[in-house]
């Protein structure tokens, strides 16, 4: 049985999931949760978009065979203590900019696998720190469930679809591609042979730094084990972006790899045996 | 499949545990791990009693279907870093006295359960502290194994049967059954209508106050769920007792309830749903 974990206000990188856990065949079970522990308490928990009809409709192709949305109470009963703690991967980038969050996500994933069992779960490679701390924590609690990655889904101007994007007003939303045309420069200088982190940073900074409507929160490039920056880059390293736009904190990466890799290629050099072929 | 955890040096209080799964069916798998991660730093990790040759003597009679005895990178490979932690239930007692030392315990006792997948684990009693811990985390994580706990089997001058009595000089063996004699004094005070938390501690701690060669951690009443001391006790209450007999430091505990009750009625009323009939 496969599982898609969803905090709903689902988008094409939703179903580009629910797509490919069908093409792999089994049962399909969709999770629909707005998961209040892996929020801070100044952060947009109370205004993240919710509407589980529509999230059904779309999902209504797919033809899951149980979407799972429990209440927070079902979730997190009365004297619920136990926390899953995801280590070092979790503390840098987004473990920084939102304490306790990766603690947060790791608890819930680890109870959504106990409860749902699935043999493999679907996770978008647009969270790619949470990626990895998944990966890391069904590993190191040896966890059943088979974890893939799957490409990061784009509208056509390259922004990376989130169900954040709602949130920004038209001038951000014009602004938001620009992460992407940093990750974009970065690969292609990399690709021209330029192996320098550093060298291929100062060009994301600069094509970052031309767009006054975005606040760089971090740059970085690291290996995708334990997301530790990297001097000299290489295939299956991985460059990451966050940025607020505007009001809106986004966050974008890319893996690095030769012109030719398919996206299924750059995810196993990042995530060996995850990505789906 | 019933899974018995230990960490060897196999005494008949973890065969009772054998036995009780022997009597409800179903294959039996043994874990003998002494685990590196629940020993502090100024702990007896090094010196904790190995013997795996007798502990599979001992277990002979049992004939488990499988002795699970991983070594410790097995369990811990190079990179590991996910830590499954109690939370408030682990805080107090073995948790102030041993700090991490729950942490350890929740972490290998999840991987145990996803390396072995049993339907059913056993845990004795004398460890009182980890039986909430274990059962909080399995609840708390939607872990799908039922927790029963066990009676503590003592030796015949009332000591709580422990790998670490072995450390223990003869005259400290000899002043060592004390702990329980305290707690059997606080149950038949109790048994006799006194319900006030203060005057059974205060009698417990006259008893200890006796011996000499004993020096007391921590005594305690508290109701069974979150471990939170309690001013007027009830079936079901919970006296602690932890104290340090010459170098060694032992540990054993007590449910309050009437006189008529079995031990698995008493255990029952701690943990329900969890004593073996």
């Amino acid at each position: 049985m496969a599982l898609v974990p969803t905090m709903g206000a689902l988008h094409e990188g939703h179903l580009s999931l629910a797509r490919r856990a069908r093409t792999e065949g089994g049962a399909l079970v969709v999770s629909i949760f707005v998961n209040p522990a892996q929020f801070g308490p100044s952060e947009d928990f109370a205004r993240y978009p919710r509407n589980l009809e529509r999230d059904l409709e779309r999902l209504g192709p797919f033809a899951p065979e149980a979407v799972f949305a429990p209440s927070a109470l079902d979730v997190y009963p009365s004297g619920f203590s136990t926390q899953v703690d995801p280590g070092e991967i979790g503390m840098g980038f987004e473990g920084a900019s939102r304490p306790g969050h990766f603690r947060g996500v790791a608890t819930v994933v680890l109870k959504l696998f106990n409860l749902v069992r699935p043999s493999v779960a679907y996770f978008g490679q647009k969270d790619f720190q949470q990626c990895g701390v998944i990966r890391c924590m069904v590993a190191d609690l040896n966890v059943p469930v088979r974890v893939v990655v799957c490409p990061t889904v784009r509208d056509p101007d390259g922004l990376a679809l989130s169900s954040r994007n709602s949130y920004l007003a038209p001038e951000d939303r014009h602004a938001a591609p620009v992460l992407y045309q940093s990750l974009r420069l970065a690969q292609e200088i990399f690709q021209a042979g330029e192996i320098r982190a550093s060298a291929l940073l100062d060009a994301m900074q600069s094509v970052l730094a031309g767009e006054p409507r975005i606040s760089v929160d971090y740059t970085a490039i690291v290996e995708p084990a334990a997301l530790k920056p990297v001097a000299e880059v290489e295939t299956g390293h991985v460059a990451l972006v966050a940025a607020r736009v505007g009001a809106t904190r986004l966050i974008d990466n890319l893996i690095f790899g030769p012109r030719c890799a398919t996206e299924a290629e750059l995810i196993d050099s990042a995530f060996p045996q995850s990505a789906p072929r």
